[in-house]
């Protein structure tokens, strides 16, 4: 999908490990908070691998229509047309399922022929069975952080996948990966990562997520385009996160000890 | 979409970090209380960045669909017919969803490959990928004083965007913005701001709102028009606000206190 | 719509606060108890001042589109047919939205462009955006008295819309209305309001409502008509009521008292 | 619709209330048990005033549409087909809604506009503001014993209601109309009326219902046929009220001391 | 729809009362547990009579239209489509509604008109209103084992039914019919019966249900085909009863007696 | 549908008991943990008896008509379309519904009349009542380990199955089968089986379920491929299991007991 390799610096060896599974013809379940990476992961070992890349955002009312195509109506004929993993198994590239808990049963269940030893994706409506090629693969994500009590993943899904959890980088990597993503010097990185440190901290004070390199690389973008560093993180580390006044002059302090 | 720019009196320098946010091409939330100006600053800032406006209200039984678009049935066709989202792409115009924790997941998780860095907008059911032009911004916004536990962002979507808090004005500028939407002179809308400070300090006796800068315009066009005062804030500031026979009279003696 | 001004009697200076807020272009919100003659009065203002009425019952089913309009199927093409709502904006009359509390938030929240200065209605269907005339004008109306937790109007609505209350009429004008719709003689109408009045003050016993003007006019007619003054009362103000057995007998007793 | 004016054996004065109401052009609401003689009641009122009779028994998925009427495709076009109440209000007849609490409301609310000074009934779908004739009425029935909290019509609805309430027959009126309606000779109904009137006053044990005229008539067909009296009463009285094998004894031995 | 009469084994005068009921044109409401010979007495009985038999298993799903018809779209053109209700009707063959507790009421409502003395089935949809001929009979059939709470059958329903109960057939009659459907002989069902008498017995300690007549045919069959008969049993009458390895221990013991 | 027979190594007489089932033309209720090796057990048992499979994922969305067929619009024409369930009964082969539990009822009352000895099929919507051949066999599964209170099979669809009970194989059996599926040598199966079993007796800490055959068949490809045991224990046996820190650590004890 892209034409060049998006930039990716690995932590440990998840690159290797996404390779094997990948050459195993395993489906492969990445675990992790929101923000830290899994998404351009995925982009670079796709490029890497030379593989097509078909995301889709996982939510409730993705139906399993969704991901394996539908019929429409044109010119007065039905046309069937692929739905994203359909056309992934089709040209076996990667399929990549984001927030896979999101998804109503009817949508997971649809992956389970594609994730045993039989490797094949059924389409009821237009009779056909596809065999996946040795190229496909297919990548399931989520962030066990915030999962509730009523959207898991049946145990009956799960044992279906090998399984990688993240987290955010060390410090050394967030603040390389902070200056290449956003052009800002490394010596100004580093002040943010270390603020990062502190108020991932903070987390018990009634945070449902903890501040994401994501964030991170917005906040050094708007320090990089000549916003008050302070001003820059509030907007970027502070607002972003929650809407509790107390709660924010926490957060806030702490940028205040480091930029005020 | 309007021909001339709306009147808008900034409060700090909301405009200037609107601009910084649109040239970096990041995602904005702004968060404040019903009726403090947030759609007009958007609308001002549409304007004055030359870009067109594409306004959705959120709400329950929004779809995917209403922000991407449907195909429809044209003589015999089937007819691709752009909604808001897709336009504004397009267009390289500004979308902006208002009261966006009112949407269904399914609505919001549509705009996660927007507001990453690959800023694309996926359209499964025509099979194209649009790639935003530079020009192209994602504006939401909502209300933090009234979300219930059953509805808000959740944390990978909240944390895809840059974000500022709006409150309502300062009292000079609250009395400049009435003056110049009412037509009423400056000397009968200083009362007028304040009573909405003294109505305002009442919050804790069970309203879900206080009265915001739009109903005290609303109330200056009253009393511009010739309706007694008195009359004219019963009818603007405190009807609108409440039904509980006890809170309005508590309401209507600090009314009597300054047009009794 | 009706060629003739319907009959209305009014009880303060809810006439000219209806005309101001039509000339200043505001929407309004009109809060009452059922049967206290809202809909005629609003059926009234719209005779004298010229313009056509698009009556809606709102209710939990009501759709958007039943509102705005939809497509439909018409000799193999998908015409466009307008909604009360989009009729009301064309032709500048008035839109009235019965007991608007019990629509979904989908349709209320249809309502915001028309509610603030921009007054607007966007069709996004049909990728139109309507500019109200200064004719157009928005009505409300809910009954605060049965509202229950689930179903309120949002602040956010609520906060765009010059409000008014009203009530049952006071005695003398209940009897000229009763009078006026019934053909009963006024001597005969004196009796049934004074029943009518002591049947209000049982509301603490177990009833939802209390008789409204509305039923008073029913056993009027009946009564007109030569049923006997009692069955009359039993039939019109009794079992609409309730129909608990004791609660009945309770009302049964206040009717023996007069009638009996 | 029935060539012939089915039998009916009045108890009061219901028959005039009835035709009062028809005359006076005003909504009936009839409340009553289960199987006591409504709809047996409407249908000969119909056929006494000489207007068709439109009966729909309502219930949760009754939609307005099955009311008003809706569009269904014939040869390529959109082709309009009444549903009952605007074949009623078009044809003058009555129209009959049987157990009406238990509709949506959305299906009575569009009952109110009929209900109330305006007699119309405006059809959104084809743009048709139908003006219901003199001849036109409407009448609905509920079951009172057995509403849930659920359910239950709205004050605003009931409200537009001239209201009667029936019950089972005194005992010498339900021997005539058992007698008529199985041609069992009277001798042998006059016991099973007795039998019924004991079954009755047992309804605190943990019968939803008592036993109805409609049933007592079932009865006395089967023993009309040769059944063994007891079988009959088993089969037509006992069994259809309930499962419990204790309460099926206890009305048993009641039976057993008429027929054993 | 079956050429030769279905084996039916009579317990009582059930036949009889089938057929009275029949001749009278009541309608017939047949309670009994899974598996005891339900649908096989009807179909034995709709041979008997010579009469066509429709049958539907009642589910939450399933719609009034399921019963009645329905628009199919065919070149171009909406043809209606008959339900196995509406076939019953035109037909006059015998409608039997399996499990109707499960229905919805809309479906149960659409059967009222066919169960008073009216005997019409009114296709809203076709505007046709179908007289039911003498021929044709509804025939419904639940399990008062396992109603729960929230889904049983109204009293307005109920009552306009005939009903009768049935049971397991008495240990003769069991073995009788086991022997004829599974060609085991006589002397080997006894104990198989025998030991269901002790199955049933144990029906207090946690089971849904006890076994059934049909399990016990199962099993005879296994037997029948050379399988070890303590096996046989283990797989047709105690894994098909329950998951709970306790549960099915105690049931096994009992086996062992028999069989070990 | 496999053109090989698959690999199956039987552990009791299941084979044996899955074929007489199939002769006597009895439906076939299969129960068994997650990965235990039912799936490939079925496909077996096709090959076998060389019919033809079709599998059907059960789920909440899954709905009669995905399991017995629809009409599609193609040229105009409305073609009917056969589903899974309708094609091995025309063909006659085996209809295999995996996790049956989870349909809705409305789907497995579609299985009734295949079940009892009518062995039919009825299509209400092309108005086919299809006659099973002698080569059609049912099979049913579901997971008796987590079942919870809202769903379960209904007794009177239990009833109508011979049931059988799986568990993971006896330790030498699990050996042979990895090292078959995996290629890894037997004497590295060993201990892996081994920790297996001590990971499963923790069953208790909080997992919803235990390791399965198939994450051991995972395990043993990635040691195949040459990725550290201890690594390829914690990927496929750990990761996948849950997400709990403390629980996960002490997995990964037993794991590094055996490969640190």
């Amino acid at each position: 999908m892209l034409a060049e390799m998006p930039f990716y610096r690995p932590v440990g060896n998840e690159c290797i490990l996404f390779e094997i599974t990948y050459r195993q013809r395993l489906p492969l379940l990445i675990k992790g908070p929101t923000g830290c990476g899994k998404t351009r992961f995925i982009s670079h070992m796709a490029a890497r691998l030379g593989r097509s890349l078909h995301t889709v955002s996982c939510h409730d009312d993705l139906t399993a229509a969704d991901l394996t195509g539908r019929y429409l109506l044109k010119g007065g004929e039905t046309v069937w047309m692929d739905g994203p993993l359909t056309r992934a198994v089709r040209e076996g590239g990667i399929c990549y399922l984001d927030e896979v808990v999101e998804a109503r049963k009817d949508v997971t269940v649809v992956l389970h022929p594609l994730t045993d030893d039989r490797r094949i994706l059924p389409l009821e409506r237009t009779g056909e069975i596809l065999q996946a090629p040795d190229e496909f693969m297919l990548v399931v994500s989520y962030n066990p952080g915030y999962q509730n009590i009523l959207k898991s993943l049946k145990p009956s899904t799960r044992q279906r996948f090998v399984s990688i959890s993240f987290d955010f980088p060390p410090a050394e990597t967030e603040i390389e990966i902070i200056a290449a993503e956003s052009g800002l010097p490394v010596k100004q990185c580093i002040p943010l990562v270390n603020l990062a440190k502190r108020l991932r901290e903070l987390k018990e004070i009634d945070l449902e997520e903890v501040v994401s390199t994501r964030l991170l690389v917005y906040c050094a973008i708007l320090m990089k385009s000549g916003l008050d560093p302070f001003q820059a993180a509030e907007t970027a580390l502070v607002e972003p996160l929650c809407d509790d006044v107390e709660v924010k002059q926490g957060l806030l302090e702490l940028v205040r000890a480091t930029y005020g």
